[in-house]
């Protein structure tokens, strides 16, 4: 027979079926056997009763087993039912194949496990119904993303991982120890290259894979990460990226709301909170002013905020503006990146913003410097070779319009939507100083 | 005034307009300026005459100037027109505002470049008509991918680029030069990943970054490639891959005709020749008889392919079934990877298939192992360490369906698509042992 999806279960009521999937759990009472089965589409409780060939089989079956299952769609009496998912029907079976046994489970699935037992146990801990939805919501993260800039005329490119130089500074980058005998490095970033891809196709995204050689092993590092980025060309000014950025934004978080209500429940996550008028703003000066009057201490007059300021301000706009998301503008020019434009009106504040969600710096971004000369003499007053950067500059000293981008970390973003606590987690295979899969070194025992 | 697409103009005859570009062509005719005009949405012509203020500004731009230009859309008369894009329009300028200049061009820009210059400056040869179509084809293939897929059911994850070893085994790696003080390496698949993916959404998808460190530097290699991976459970046999691989390809082919005819035109490629039945599918002892029967050349007994083979069935299968695409099957066991599920009719056959396409192999899958004990006696077999695969393994140990996958080289459907001669030209920025965006060692002079 051929097989039906248990998402489509409801559909087939009073009907033989097949279905194919997993033992999510498994009940053994004796004269009876309750199960939960799996499949992509969902779960559903299926009985066995008054077969002893089938009953046979049943009790043998156990967790994380892969059965084809054969049996009668019944509708459960009114007062049975739940509210869940196929919460109206139960499974009657009266077949029962194994595709596939499993061994014993090592812990329990409703365990509350250690953090390094979960990353270890990845390829049995995804299954669990908290991290199929993780990785289902950030599946449609990124697949939002993309349609949503796609619709707004950008183009797509593979950005490159491999690059031949440490292009941005600063970070602490990962090398390639024999690159055929040369000097090539991991990505830090994507932005390069998407400024390059302005010049064919004026509007540039990509889904870049980007890294960090960072010695920090926090709740907010990776070591291998995930950026949402995009350019665009002939804008105004950096307000611009942010209106762009925020139109995406909000449709990110309307269809994962709409999308993944159960995930956001069963995760204990509020849909984000979205401000009716724009996302508040502002600058880093104003926001250090209202860091003090309300929460105290000092922050003004800092080039930066602090984690701790960054919350502060969530917390200020979530209370008195409605909104999980903010945006802070005109950080000063010499904290940020050497392509950075300078305010007209004040060249040592940048036309730069980050959105804070939730507490966090999610995304970073401003407009671009895109004259050649102007370019040049910022790296040479960084002590930077305008030469190393030949390739680059090629795309500035042939014509480039006034352009602005940004990037939002993936891993970041799915974290602050679900209410995470580490952005590990949000990671399906997390990097980090200690762990490539496994541990790479055991703790003592 | 707001900013008008060039792709819109036609719809704004006999208005006043303003449009923002790129100086694609200029043809200064003394008292009269041409110009051709590029933005996202395509080119128009413009022209000016008869307002010498205008004329003066208009007398210095120069290829990939960067222009605001005010002027008004006048319809051509009949026998001006032109079967392109604004072919029928033309844009009478009143006004010029430069917005960034640019150096005089390093070669003209319908000069036949030699690659190695064209790969040097790629910042300025993305911008060629010829490259943008070749990349926005490239975005619609992606696309078309996975949304096709995630129509069926797959979710998509991001595959991991640091692994922990060499999983796959064979394949010259890149190693990281200190990973932590410990042994890092660039994946070259994203299989194993998309494996462990099975068990919590039965079919999963990615689009993975890989890396080969071989020395060849041929028209088929690349050492940065990006695959189209997807992985499904519950199948019968490989032929369930094949017929959803199918399925994608043929509504990328179709896509692609569709919406990038003009691309197809220009590069002159056909449309992918698609038959009316299922795709010709050949196991490869048949392929063999094939080709030594119509070909000449001994061909029965080989363990693969040759280039030259790859070209001749497909040759075949064109000329005589209609199809630019070729499924070949039954690959020796012993040729392929430890995870192949063997034919049980025939243990040294297994279950896999590549698809050919004009001539050249873009997808490799198969049917996989998913017993346990199995693929453990496999990995023995092949004097593999199951110990260094205990992460992956873990997928085994706690139920995995018959499943089975496969990876099409992004690159090379591309190249294919487009007939391209040399797959360095379907990646935007190509990396191979002798380039990393520049030349590694600049040839003697």
């Amino acid at each position: 027979m051929e097989r039906t999806l248990i998402g489509d279960l409801a559909q087939h009521i009073g009907k033989n079926v097949t279905i194919e999937g997993w033992v999510d759990v498994a009940r053994n009472q004796g004269k009876m056997a309750f199960f939960d089965f799996r499949d992509r589409s969902g779960l559903v409780q299926g009985v066995v009763f008054g077969k002893p060939e089938v009953l046979e089989v049943a009790q043998n079956l156990k967790q994380e087993w892969v059965v084809r299952i054969t049996g009668t769609v019944n509708e459960r009496p009114e007062k049975m039912r739940r509210d869940v998912q196929n919460g109206n029907i139960e499974l009657e079976i009266t077949g029962i194949e194994v595709l596939s046994e499993a061994h014993a489970l090592p812990f329990d699935k409703d365990a509350e496990l250690n953090i390094d037992t979960h990353f270890d146990n990845l390829p049995l801990t995804l299954r669990l119904e908290r991290t199929r939805h993780i990785f289902s919501v950030q599946a449609t993260i990124v697949n939002t993303f993309r349609n949503a800039l796609t619709s707004e005329g950008f183009t797509e490119f593979q950005a490159p991982v491999l690059v031949g130089g440490d292009a941005e500074g600063g970070a602490a980058v990962f090398k390639i120890e024999d690159y055929y005998g040369k000097e090539a490095y991991l990505a830090t970033s994507g932005q390069l290259y998407k400024q390059i891809m302005i010049g064919p196709f004026e509007r540039s995204m990509t889904v870049a894979k980007t890294f960090r050689a960072e010695k920090s092993a926090t709740t907010r590092h990776l070591a291998e990460l995930t950026q949402l980025e995009f350019e665009m060309g002939f804008v105004q000014d950096h307000t611009d990226v942010m209106k762009m950025l925020e139109k995406v934004i909000r449709t990110i978080a309307t269809t994962v709301a709409e999308k993944h209500a159960v995930a956001l429940k069963f995760l204990g996550a509020e849909p984000a909170l979205l401000p009716e008028g724009s996302f508040p703003t502002f600058t880093l000066l104003e926001a250090q002013e209202i860091i003090e009057k309300e929460f105290g201490g000092k922050a003004v007059g800092e080039l930066d905020l602090e984690p701790e300021h960054e919350r502060q301000i969530c917390a200020y706009a979530k209370e008195k503006l409605g909104s999980d998301f903010v945006f802070i503008t005109h950080f000063p020019t010499k904290k940020r990146a050497f392509y950075t434009f300078a305010d007209p009106a004040n060249p040592e504040r940048s036309l730069s913003f980050d959105l804070l969600f939730r507490g966090l710096e999610i995304n970073s971004g401003s407009q671009r410097i895109h004259n050649y000369d102007e370019l040049v003499e910022k790296m040479k007053a960084r002590k930077m070779d305008p030469e190393k950067f030949s390739f680059y500059l090629q795309a500035f000293k042939y014509g480039m319009p006034p352009h602005g981008g940004c990037s939002t970390g993936l891993e970041r973003l799915t974290m602050k939507m679900l209410d995470l606590s580490n952005v590990k987690e949000a990671s399906a295979f997390p990097r980090d100083m200690n762990r490539i899969d496994t541990l790479l070194s055991k703790p003592e025992e």
